[in-house]
């Protein structure tokens, strides 16, 4: 059975918990926008685009409590994380049905279909990126757990691996939360892709040895000349993959596309809280009262970048502009 | 009171239980030459120029054990780890001593004041990198634990720091095993010096974001031409400061220069278990039955490296080998 990070039952959102994966598989069922609320805030359901459609969920769910009015709770769930612009996407496209006195939950839904559609695209568009006996490095989770269903960055690897290609995929773990490690090594596992979990220190030493064919990431914010904000370290591993000559593409569905920001300067990148560094689960792992920085986040710059896989094609970062106004903006 | 790694009581080594920092601090006491081995193996003792010195010693009890021939004893700590050619530097001044029948315990104290003496004069020699308001990024441990006392990384920083200079260091946690949050924020906490423990990832971030004015990591192996292996990750970081203009320097003592090697392509890279990469601590945090990979180190080419910070100066790549032989070689 395919992976799906969330589902709607009748008024209420499901959604499988991801911090406890891979260890357990739990579904959690929540009536409340504030417990959708802090499901995102807590990284229960994470990634950019799963962030955005639980998001508009989560909307759909606040129309029917009475307590909120449009705004307030457009403000409830934009305030929970900055960096993805999905999350706004999602909100906008459901407060507009709301605002109009339309039915929140088609509304809600039909912006799952079209993610969960987007995915499917980006599969069929990137999967040619990767023949035979590819080597590929994926930096953190952007698989069906970060986008509904399919996934961003793994889309055209799973397309790759049902067409016959010979993939094996390298997972840089991904401190602090380990969504590499967690998240990405178990839909590999369940699809039968052969990878293997690396510290994230170790990416470049596979890239100099010659065993990385390839990059490919997701993304959670492109501004419009393709400057991108990813998980932290996405931007060391395009300059170390640009030195060693190999290709790095970034996967996303439009709604990651941000047409009003020029580029990556502008990004906000979100701060987490230092426990995250300090510590795994329960075990501290730095000295008590110790000190740390945790951002969530690193803007990479456009020219790093060989292609955006999107749901219209792979496309330059110089082209992507014209491409998202050609087939008419969001 | 200064960090010390190891001494030695009587015919015993004495030294501090690294993996178990810094949550405890516990001396152990071995009279065996196979349990100096194991301590080296298993990481209880670590860093290049502290494993040279525990093998010296190593070498020493051996002599008193009768059970050991020379070749033997040399042979047994000399399979502990690849990489650091320190290590086989402390063993090859012991094995000299003992096969030409002198006391051995005064050859390894030798050795060792070589490597003390060593690692304060980088400091000494290091300490004018590092101007007021300084903000340095270093990669693993190469601190007292790694080198007895003072360290080479961090020797400069000790330095400036007692001469007034305003510090603050960029701590890479430094997976798999954490020495960076385990042991060099424990080492700067204990000297007052400022620090923040981030995440691997998080290097390119605070690089590119202007937060970084030099980089500064030990080594495990220097070959001629000034290439260089260290811990995993020290080549991402070398990459990633050069693309924003970060000088980047390599302390060390000389029993770390490889004269024979002419580059890096040769230097042994370890390979430890996948289990350090799967799980940490008690906690597994990966997929059952995930699979790994776990180099421990990289090879970082001299072209990354703005100077040598040795005990006769910092020297550029290219200067290296002449400085070495100037002194005598080893």
């Amino acid at each position: 059975m395919p992976v799906r990070a969330l589902w709607r039952e009748g008024e209420r959102l499901a959604l499988i918990d991801q911090r406890l994966l891979p260890g357990r598989l739990k579904v959690l069922r929540l009536s409340r926008a504030a417990d959708v609320a802090m499901a995102i805030r807590n990284m229960t359901v994470r990634g950019a685009p799963a962030i955005g459609v639980a998001a508009a969920y989560g909307m759909a769910i606040a129309s029917k409590e009475k307590r909120y009015t449009v705004a307030r709770a457009a403000r409830l769930l934009g305030s929970t994380r900055p960096t993805a612009v999905d999350l706004f996407v999602g909100i906008e496209r459901v407060r507009k049905a709301w605002a109009q006195g339309e039915d929140t939950f088609p509304a809600a839904d039909r912006y799952r279909d079209e993610i969960v559609g987007e995915c499917r695209q980006i599969g069929e568009a990137g999967a040619k990126l990767f023949k035979s006996h590819s080597k590929v490095l994926t930096h953190c989770n952007a698989g069906a757990l970060a986008t509904v269903e399919w996934g961003t960055a793994l889309a055209p690897l799973r397309v790759a691996h049902d067409r016959g290609a010979e993939l094996f995929v390298w997972v840089d773990e991904t401190r602090p939360l380990l969504q590499g490690a967690r998240l990405t090594a178990w839909e590999l596992g369940r699809e039968r892709i052969p990878y293997a979990v690396i510290v994230d220190n170790a990416a470049g030493h596979f890239m100099a040895t010659g065993e990385v064919d390839s990059v490919i990431v997701g993304a959670d914010r492109i501004a419009r000349n393709g400057d991108f904000a990813n998980k932290i370290g996405t931007y060391e591993k395009a300059v170390v993959a640009k030195e060693n000559g190999i290709p790095f593409y970034v996967a996303a569905p439009w709604s990651t596309f941000d047409s009003r920001r020029p580029n990556g300067e502008a990004i906000p990148v979100e701060e987490r809280r230092p426990e995250e560094v300090l510590s795994y689960a329960a075990k501290v792992t730095a000295p008590k009262n110790g000190r740390a920085r945790n951002p969530a986040f690193d803007v990479t710059p456009n020219r790093f970048v060989t292609g955006f896989v999107t749901p219209d094609g792979v496309v330059t970062p110089r082209r992507l502009a014209k491409t998202f106004s050609a087939r008419g903006g969001n």
